[in-house]
């Protein structure tokens, strides 16, 4: 028996999230019942990070136990036949016994998309917002720029427990401009549930003009929530995972 | 009434191609039930080109004649709040009552995407050919030089009508790099059956080093085909269809 690490990708939109959940269609079930296609009879798998529904990942991290007497790129292999289309193993490797995907993790990052259009359209909306009137990305930028460092950001998202913590440091963020596409980066050592897509909202309140770029600082600052707003799921990628070396 | 010239933009995806058969869901059925919603009452929508099964398109044309008394921007509007997600109205535009989106065009354009990548990548593949072993540039490119002028693309595809000419002007064609993506552009003033589809297969061959680049003048020279193999669909974006001035 051996544990095994997972980066993992999807396309979250025929997903009810990562997390599984009855009869839903969501991203653990799928990978658990692949793997028990393969001979693998534990009970639940690791993860780094729980995506909500229609949320999408390239750098989703996983593990699990695995007796697998062949190389872990047969295993990469099985473990693609298996899965669904919109699901797919990256990479695989074999890490110490004691690796949690969830617990060791460093950093995450997000990547959160937008189209700034007036109207539909349909091969850049599966994977962005579509957002009108258009931002401004040098207002975007300002805002991003109070991001980085340790805020309580209580004004942005509730902790994964009732009474958890809203503290968080986020080491980089920022805004760059991909063909029409305006991208949202953002890496923390943890984040709060809703977190990167209430702050792109505001963001996006910022970037229109209806706020100034301080509001975020002064949201941070007094954790009264800058706007209600939560930006819609498909514009979402958790796109890394970052682990100690070894 | 008046004549109305549509930029049409869809997701092939969940389409059996463009042209209405029977109960099959195609980007022609659904656009003539939107426009009927509000009120058209003809047989038959016309259009540039008719893409096949899983074929994207950000810039086919159409065109209908319809009795509108409001702006050309309501039209928009009411066309796409009367169409499924997966096609939308780009932009609405009173033309000549004579217009029509096939005879009067000059050219068409149309991109094809492909990924190198050894392993499936479910946010990527959605619209794009995913290839491995990877492709040399250099060599797609020589073999894009020899595309442009008046050929015989008889190696390259079908005519629409059994005893039609297999001849075709090539205005452009090249690869370019778009950040992991490698993009196939051509435009010409008409296309084969199959055409780019097969223009691109042959030419991952030649990107693998299975051919030289030579051969893709030779089976223009000799019209014998260079494979029989067809890149997919889901590749195939029609980008563009160009008129004349007014």
């Amino acid at each position: 028996m051996e544990r095994y690490q997972v980066i993992l990708a999807y396309d979250g939109t025929q997903f009810e999230g990562f997390q599984r959940q009855g009869k839903a269609r969501t991203v653990q079930g799928v990978v658990e019942a692949a793997l028990r296609q393969i001979g693998w009879q534990g009970r639940t798998i690791l993860a780094a990070g729980r995506t909500d529904s229609g949320v999408h990942a390239t750098g989703q991290v996983i593990a699990f136990d695995l007796a697998w007497p062949h190389p872990e790129e047969d295993l990469l292999r099985a473990l693609n036949a298996n899965l669904p289309l919109d699901v797919a193993a990256r990479s695989v490797k074999a890490v110490a016994a004691s690796f949690h995907p969830r617990f060791d993790a460093l950093a995450r990052s997000y990547c959160y998309h937008i189209e700034c259009e007036p109207v539909r359209s349909p091969l850049r909306e599966r994977y962005a917002w579509r957002v009108w009137p258009p931002l401004a990305l040098v207002s975007l930028e300002q805002a991003a720029r109070y991001l980085p460092g340790r805020h309580d950001f209580a004004a942005f998202g509730t902790p994964p427990h009732p009474k958890g913590s809203t503290v968080r440091t986020v080491f980089a963020a920022g805004w760059s401009l991909d063909g029409t596409r305006l991208v949202f980066t953002i890496r923390a050592d943890a984040f709060l549930y809703h977190m990167v897509r209430r702050l792109v909202a505001a963001q996006v309140q910022i970037g229109q003009g209806l706020r100034p770029p301080e509001a975020l600082a002064e949201a941070l600052e007094t954790t009264l929530p800058l706007t209600q707003g939560l930006a819609p799921p498909q514009g979402l990628v958790l796109t890394q995972v970052d682990y100690p070396p070894n």
